[in-house]
């Protein structure tokens, strides 16, 4: 081991992040140089104004308003993009990797959109760009997509993903409280942005699923490949009936490959009570991935903050530091060997839950259920409801068996044409998550 | 890429997880030669007889029962360790690293003995030698303590880490049967060997502990300082009453620094019921890890069988191959800075659950409390059960707050001399997991 170099770090953003990891890099120093072998030097971080006052106490001279004087600085070989948003990041991203810099970054819009580009860069440039903070905050759910579960055949993945969501289910779901009050306790207690449209609305979500479908599937998602579906149509009654019915509702993001298509999307699901995704409550995220070999794997924890966030970017750093200190490039590449078609949301297959308010007469069931019946779509379970003498109106509830989504969607179409129906008051998909369905897919052993 | 040449693979061992990777690596022959850049090829099989027939069809001709057709075989640079045991897979795997061959093994108890030796021993000699299948079968534990933890000060790690008795204590809580029965059912099913011994009583749980402390809090932990216990003394009734007092019981691997002293002890446990780790059923696994960064961790899946330890030995096999392909050493060393003492279990502290019988006459329970209270233990809740009549026995259950455990044992064994007292039913150790206890070791950003 060289004891005698250091290596500099460059970051670009100190806020919520960013101030974390350079609080980790000045305050466990030694430990993190033992790690590595020699010294890791934090020797500047761009800022929007040097004069603000931040959460973390940094040197005033390390702070610069110039990305220039980190990617021109031939001191620095490891670049911390932790700015977030598009741009500027991703031209600093590329041009530190053009100047054979290491990257670490959290930027989950950047790397779904970019990922597999900037990996080939940082491979033809002799480096590494490692983007473990991407999805999960401190979970480490890249690394093991990447490299240990590379030897499984992956057939679905299912992840609480977004803390925010997460949060605001979970209090709708306990404390039955409506929408609005559950966004204003999240944004209160700082969980929640004031524009909260990226996370409700599943955009966040989104995000992320590319970048682990991804490494799943080992071929390219783009986000635009997603379907995405926030949580903002959800009511105290959806909340009711699904725990009269024995299920959570979460915001899932869904990858699954079935036939060589895959089919990714984010939307609110009723998840069965007892399996451990309908148990993951708050601001934790968790990840399910089943592949063939490994059968069901969860990894659960906090996926956002300034210290899980800080978690994987020093991770991410150290590493890098490390190959750098034995002259070694890191894995980079990502292999992807296919191209893999993706599966527009018309022709996915699930099970439906839906809530309607119905003229409370005789008959009416059977007009709903015809009309299903129509496109294929069979009944699971029916409750009736709450009629209200008043406006002689009742609300019922549906579970279906699996039907496709185009045909649902024809099917509410025409539902809501029906003169007795009143109001289509929620459709939501179900996930089964039976061991049934991927149990088939696991692989066997002897023929 | 050098597209012309081929890595060499040996197999040590033909067993149900030598089965699977022979499988594994014969029919992903393609899938891991694009992970890799160029082609694995599986060259030869140390097996005990040639002759035995086996769960997967190898070619006759890559059998041998000459390990030194493997060691000493030029064009094998892996060899894969999976005979289990103690001897000759050590001598085996030494001579693989002395003769610089990557090691990649699932074997906990060579690991768990001599794990830093032998990781010192591959860096000198510029190989790697990996271990991930050897704790916790398909789920990605090593490399995330290795590695993706690696910014953390890890404060606790508490682990259900052998499926044999999560399936057993799982069938004895659902179904209400005692341990003879769920044992039986384990055997019948293939969870329990017919000499559960090394299960049963904590010894598989105690090796795998000492390789995640080991990693976790970065200072050697020998199974010799693991103290463990198993789960033979437990009857239907502390399940009974466990449930009635809110708790599961599990095998918990229970690793924990507190002012720099190490302690590492397995036994069951009362775990809070609304705490994921006590739904993790059947032969399922979960390890919770507690890092001053990213806070609670927890990673899930199956702990056991052919293809989840096999998703694991591959995954570190193409980390090999892909090494040596791009003419890399691959991490190897461990870093463990310090020499940490390890707690006696004398010294540990933790609440206890107690049961006993005793005579059924007033101002019994007053002695018993006072016993405890000599000893500092205070009683956080009792509960009298089951007055049997003919006999004039009752039977009382203690619940304490935290206390000594020398302290425990001490009012033990003057509680069990007592005259009303007829028997000490059980005692067992209970873990709040409270994240008030943890919450206080998290990294301060700013002071």
């Amino acid at each position: 081991m060289k004891k005698d170099k250091s290596i500099g770090v460059g970051l670009l953003g100190l806020g919520v992040v960013g101030s974390g990891v350079a609080a980790v890099l000045l305050n466990k120093q030694s430990e993190i140089a033992q790690q590595i072998g020699c010294p890791l030097t934090l020797k500047k971080i761009l800022v929007r104004s040097s004069y603000k006052s931040r959460a973390v106490k940094v040197d005033q001279h390390l702070l610069t308003i110039d990305h220039q004087q980190i990617l021109n600085d031939p001191d620095i070989g490891i670049v911390v993009e932790l700015m977030g948003g598009y741009n500027p990041a991703l031209d600093y991203i590329e041009e530190a990797l053009r100047k054979s810099k290491h990257v670490v970054t959290a930027n989950k819009e950047v790397m779904a959109k970019h990922g597999a580009d900037l990996l080939c860069l940082a491979e033809t440039q002799g480096v590494s760009i490692s983007y473990e903070a991407s999805v999960g905050g401190g979970i480490p759910l890249i690394a093991p997509l990447r490299q240990y579960l590379v030897a499984n055949k992956v057939s679905a993945l299912y992840a609480i993903i977004n803390g925010t969501t997460n949060y605001i289910l979970t209090k709708m779901s306990k404390e039955s409280v409506n929408f609005q009050t559950a966004l204003k306790s999240a944004q209160e207690l700082g969980y929640a942005e004031a524009n909260p449209a990226n996370d409700i609305d599943g955009v966040d979500a989104a995000y992320k699923l590319s970048i682990m479908a991804t490494l799943a599937f080992q071929a390219v998602v783009h986000p635009d490949d997603v379907y995405y579906d926030g949580i903002t149509r959800l009511t105290e009654r959806d909340f009711r009936y699904a725990k009269e019915l024995g299920y959570a509702i979460k915001l899932l993001a869904i990858g699954k490959e079935i036939d060589d298509a895959i089919e990714v999307r984010v939307h609110s699901t009723f998840v069965p009570e007892d399996f451990l995704l309908a148990k993951v409550d708050g601001v934790y995220n968790a990840v399910q991935i089943e592949g063939d070999l490994t059968g069901k794997v969860i990894f659960y924890g906090e996926g956002a903050g300034a210290l899980p966030t800080a978690s994987s970017v020093t991770s991410d750093i150290i590493a890098a530091a490390y190959s750098i200190n034995l002259g070694r490039q890191g894995i980079s590449k990502l292999i992807l060997p296919q191209i893999k078609p993706i599966k527009p949301i018309s022709d996915i297959e699930t099970c439906y839950y839906l809530r309607m308010s119905i003229a409370d007469q005789p008959g009416i069931f059977a007009q709903i259920a015809q009309e299903l019946g129509t496109h294929s779509i069979s009944i699971s379970s029916v409750i009736q409801k709450e009629s209200d003498a008043t406006t002689k109106t009742a609300e019922i509830v549906i579970m279906t068996h699996p039907a496709r989504e185009q045909s649902m969607q024809q099917a509410l179409d025409r539902i809501q044409e029906l003169p007795v129906v009143k109001e289509i008051g929620n459709f939501i998909r179900v996930e089964t998550l039976e061991e049934d369905s991927w149990a088939k897919k696991r692989f066997v052993l002897a023929d």
